[in-house]
Parts: structure tokens; sequence; C-alpha cells
């Protein structure tokens, strides 16, 4: 099933699939998604590391962020060249997801521009690109692909799924969508939802988008132009929200670009600046403006409450252990957030280890901080091997 | 002095002068700018509340934040209609600032878009509205051209300087640069410098601004645009810094603007997106984008340390009383810069009297919660005028 049809999502030239491998999905009944709507055919790029167990108790799903992809370890990227992988320090060889140990696969998102389909991609039914005709799609959607990817695998149930900051959302969406197939879930930097705090960031980030004359609606594929500068504003305020005020000081405080002396001129002067004009620049080279657009939607309307009166009542249902982490820096998904959902969590009885890691990196410290991550994921996931083998001799008597 | 010149300052039309006052400073010789360049002429529009007292020792100066004007307080406007003054509920008849015992004077700044020579007034060397050729002016500048105005008035003598966010900046500045001239400080959730996140931020506005194509390289004046959307944008990223976390939960939520159920859509869903967008869109009704990028310059470049080695040296001048108020939920000028402000102060042997005053509505508490500040800023308002009828004695013994 997989590794057959052509790459569909990946619309920026010069991307030719390499080590990274594709499934074609819902091809056999259309996927239907949470806000209305349905998507008659799926692809996903993916990508896996280390081999599963031939009891099949040793696979673990990561999922990826806002701005991530299918490459969350070190290896061959697309073009086969080697390429740091996202999460290079945490999912590797002898590391805390330890690819030695455990099958790890990771996904592109639904909506993503990686390789799954997503805005970019050719709507069948008009032979265009979907743009903003994209349906909108939900945290809950993308778990669903990923449920079907993992059918097309042969992987049934998941030592663990592991996710930081929008990954952690679908690791959480994971618990109380597929409770059975679910051992353990590590939810890191992450909330049960957003506050208004970090919709209004999302929605300031839409409207730079939105309002460059280069998005066209959002079809500006076939265009000369794309929209750049609403994207690279966006990824700038996105990204003043992953760092902390004390790593921004520790980093850059009032150090000037050049020289000691103010310049006073109106072309970025303070280091700050010149590395927020960078990261906006670099991103724009790598991303789709209609999946940001899309991203951060589904971000919004995540709210692990659901239909259910409190966040208790709706995980009610849940069967994983769980390892919850924040970062102590961290503003946009603050501990305060993490404890309610360890809160709620325990209301309901289920088995949750937390903890509050110390960093000055902010939310970035999930990504930033491996080492300090080392001690709480590795025994984590070491006991979520055994107890993935204890459930699937519950299911499967010796 | 007052009263004589055109209004040269205001460019949005339907904006004649009123009870709003004016005076053109600096005809006899050119006004220097810290950062390089003159300007031969500056035009301040001003207002002034109560009456200067026989002798002198009742005046106090309010100086404003980046989107205030002269208007502090309740009365006639420009066009002679009753209008609520931006500090209304702290100056006014029996408030803090009480307009019954002191003489309050509150200027637009130097490069504002209120009245006051900015980068909308007319250059007298080209007889082009100056646009981005407006000469960088910093906080000092603005204070200097206080000063003037004052002399301009024949006030000799502040009682007090009062200011809030970069308002408090002036106040400091005034410290520093005249201190002689000034009897009590009263510093309102300010800084002496800004933080490299703060600068940030500043940095993701004026992008957003500069990168709008009605912008024209600050030549938009005579066009059929301005640059609205960017200016909406970056008035929405500063809107978020002025609220806190908490204050923005209490307000919206996750409440949606209409119903109870997600449209799944991308137009503004939840009331915290639609209340951004409001806040955006009025901004550009009332303020000038090239004065916005001044502005925020201005704020950036401010560091009271000026050429001394630490601040305490800066400091070492000054000859007024101090009150530094912090906000308890402001995380764009915290309690821990304004303690360092404090901290200081003492070390020069300065009076200062200082409280974290609690708050849940972030940087904009300064604005919004007069109540809060009235038991200490009117007893050191007091005292203030003793100090200053004291002062005057020294210098002009009866």
């Amino acid at each position: 099933m997989s590794g057959e049809a052509p790459v569909t999502g990946a619309w920026r030239p010069g991307d030719p699939p390499g080590r990274r491998q594709f499934a074609t999905l819902f091809t056999d009944r259309p996927l239907a998604l949470r806000a209305g709507g349905a998507l008659s055919s799926v692809e996903v790029a993916y990508e896996t590391f280390g081999a599963l167990d031939a009891d099949g108790r040793n696979a673990v799903l990561v999922c990826h962020a806002l701005s991530g992809d299918a490459h969350v370890a070190t290896g061959p990227d697309a073009d086969g060249a080697e390429r740091e992988g996202w999460w290079h320090g945490m999912v590797g060889p002898g590391q805390p997801i330890d690819t030695e140990r455990h099958f790890v696969i990771c996904s592109n998102v639904l909506g993503g521009c990686s390789g799954t389909t997503g805005p970019a991609s050719i709507d069948p039914a008009t032979g265009r690109r979907y743009g903003m005709r994209f349906p909108l799609v939900t945290i809950e959607d993308m778990v669903d692909v990923q449920a079907r990817l993992l059918d097309a695998l042969g992987v049934d149930r998941l030592a663990a799924v592991v996710g930081g900051s929008m990954g952690g959302m679908q690791a959480l969406a994971w618990a109380t969508r597929y409770p059975d197939r679910v051992t353990t879930v590590v939810a890191d930097a992450t909330t049960s939802r957003l506050g208004a705090q970090a919709i209004a960031f999302n929605a300031v980030g839409r409207q730079a988008i939105v309002e460059d004359p280069h998005f066209h609606s959002g079809d500006y594929y076939e265009t000369d132009s794309q929209p750049d500068s609403g994207l690279a504003i966006a990824r700038m305020v996105g990204h003043i929200t992953y760092l902390s005020d004390e790593s921004m000081h520790a980093k850059f405080g009032r150090r000037l670009r050049e020289g000691d002396d103010y310049a006073y001129e109106f072309v970025s002067e303070f280091e700050v600046e010149t590395y927020l004009a960078y990261q906006g620049a670099r991103f724009v080279e790598r991303f789709d403006a209609n999946t940001y657009l899309h991203m951060t939607k589904a971000m919004d309307y995540f709210d692990l409450r659901g239909e259910a009166a409190t966040l208790a009542d709706a995980l009610r249902g849940v069967r994983s252990r769980f390892l919850v982490t924040s970062f102590s820096s961290d503003w946009l998904f603050t501990t305060a957030q993490a404890k309610q959902l360890v809160a709620a969590l325990r209301m309901v009885d289920a088995e949750v280890w937390f903890s509050e890691i110390e960093s000055a990196y902010g939310h970035d410290a999930f990504l930033l901080e491996p080492e300090a991550q080392y001690e709480l994921i590795a025994p984590f996931l070491t006991e979520a091997l055994v107890e993935s083998t204890r459930r699937a001799r519950e299911v499967t008597p010796l």
C-alpha cells in the first residue's frame, strides 16, 4: 500500500521522494472530516526508524508540531542526503526514544505541506490545487489518518504515542479516540486546549497572511509570488511565543548587530531583530502559507473536552498511562495548563507521570532540551514496552 | 507664543484646532537631535488643565505613551466637543492628579501624529511631508521639546512629571536631563530600557508596516490608501502584549462570536479574534503608520543608562523624589524591571516610593486601574506640592 502513488502534496519544486515513503489511504471509503466535508483519497508521507518486533509490541508514533514533518530523526532526507531530524537528540539510536528498541513512525500531518495531502495538493474533483478550498482539518482528523496509516503498516497497537506542542494535542486525541490501541502517551509542552492569548497570536499570524496581496485568496500556487511577507510575519510572531523572555535576554539582550553604538536607522539594528527576520525568511522557503492557516485553525479549535461537560468526563474512557511534561519558562502552553490536564487524568484514575522541567528555553524547550527529558522519557518508554507486552498478552493469551 | 502657527502635524483631514493649543518652538535656534539631524521649527500641540499658582509650584507634566495624545483629561477636544481623556479617572477634578490643585500640562510628543511636528508634517526645506525622511527622534528629544514648551508657558519647575509606559520613559529622562526642574517623578508601568522580547515585538510590528504595499517607503500621504493593513497588524501584536493572559482569559476565554458550536470557518470565530481585529481597524483611523515606526524605534533605543557604565551611575545627578509603580500581571514592562530601577535609584540615595499593584490587566493596567493607583499617587502628589514649595523657597528665600 505504500510507495506507489505519486507525490501530490509537495508543492515546492525540486522535492523528489527518497527514503521518505508514501501511503495512499482512504481510497476505499472517503475520510469524513469532523468539520464537515470529506477527502476521497489521502496521500501520507511518513518515515520509519528501527524495526517492528515479531509481536508488534514496540511501535512508537511520534506526532509533529506546527512546522514539523515526517523527518523526526537524523537520516536520509527526501533527496537521499543525510539531514538532521527535527527531534534529533530525542529520537535515534540510544536516545530517549531509542530506535534500536522501538519501531518509530512519524508522518506528516493531514493538511501539511511536506508530502501529505494538504492545501497544495491537487483536488481530484477539479484537477486544480485545493488552496483555501481544502477542507478545514482538525487534530482528530490528523489522528484518524495516522490510525489508518498504522493499519496499512500492520501496526495494531502503539507502545507509545509521543508529541510536543501540536504533536502533544494529537497524542492526547489518540488516547481518547483509540483508547485500546495506545498503551502510553507522552504529552510534551502541550495543552488540552488553547487559551485566548494563544488564539490571539494565531489570529494575528493568519491576518498577516491573508492580507498579503500575494495571497490571492489562497490561489497563489500558479502565480509568480507567494505570500512570503505575510507568512514571515506570522512566523516571527510565533517565534517570539516559542522563546522565553529569559532566553531571548540571554541570547540577545540589547546587543547590536554591528558595533557598540546606535546607528539610529530603521533597518534591523538589534541582533534580536536580525535573528527574527532571518527566522521569518528561512521559514517561507520550506512552508506553505495555506498549511499555516490550517494548522493554526486546527490548534485553535482543538479541545480535548469535545462534547463532554468537563475535561475529566472526556477522559473517562482512556486506558493509557501518561507522561505529561511542561517547561518552567513556557508561557505559550504553561505548566498551569499541564497541571489541569494531569488533575483531570487523575480524577479518572489514569496513571500519570508529571514533571515540570526547569528550562529557560520557553516553549521550544521540548525541542531544544532532549537531555533534560532523557531521564523522564527513557524509563517511561522502557515501562511502556513492558506494559505493551503485558497488554498484548491480555488480548492474546500465550 | 502659543496658538499662532497653523496646524502642520495633523495630517488626517477634518481635524481643526479647538481647545487644543499650539506652540511654535525652536524658531530661534534649531532643535539638535540626539540621533543626528535637526529641526528648524517644532510645532507642539498641548492642552492644559487647572491653573498655575502664583509662585509656579503646582505644575504637573503628564507624558503620554505610544498611542496617546495631548488630551489627557476629559474636556473639549480639538473639534470643541467633549471627549473622554485617555487618562480619565487619573487626571481631572478630585482625581489622583487633581486639576483643582495642579496645573496639568500634556503635549503630543515630538514625532507624533496628533498636532505636534512629526513625519506627516511639511518639511520646510522641501515643501513636502517628511514621511520617512523625518529624522529619528529619541525619548530625550521628546523631553527637550517639552522643556522648551514649559519655558514658553512660563513654567520653570515641575512639582511632578508623570507618565506610564513610554510616558514613564520620558518622566525618567526628565529626572536625569533636567534634575533641577523636577521635584518628583511618577514612573508608572515603565522600564529604564526594553529587553529583547519587547524589541522583538516592536520589530514585528514595524515589519508589518513597511511590508504593506501601501506603505510606499513612507510616502503614502498623497496616495489613495494608507498602510492600514500593516498598521492594524502592528497594533494587534502590540495589543496582545498590553493585556495579560489572565485578563484575556477572563474577558474572552474560548467564547465564540456567535452561537455555541464551532462554525469551522476561516473568518474570525472566537470573540478574541473579533476584538483584536476591531482594535486594529479602529487604530488606523486615528494613527499614522510613520509615527508608529518612529515611536517604537524611540522606545527600542531608549536606555536611561546613556553613556554611563551602570544605571546607578547614570542616576547620580538626579534630585527628584520618585514613585515607581508596576503591575503584577504586566509582562511587557515587568515588576522585575521596575525593581532594577528602584534598586539603582536607592544606590544613589534617591528617595523612592515603590509599589507593585495587584492587577489582572497586564500592561494596560496603568490606564485601566486609576482607583488602584489613587492611594499611591494622590498622597505622593500632595507631598510633591509641599516639597515643590520648599525647593522654590530654597532658591528664592522669602
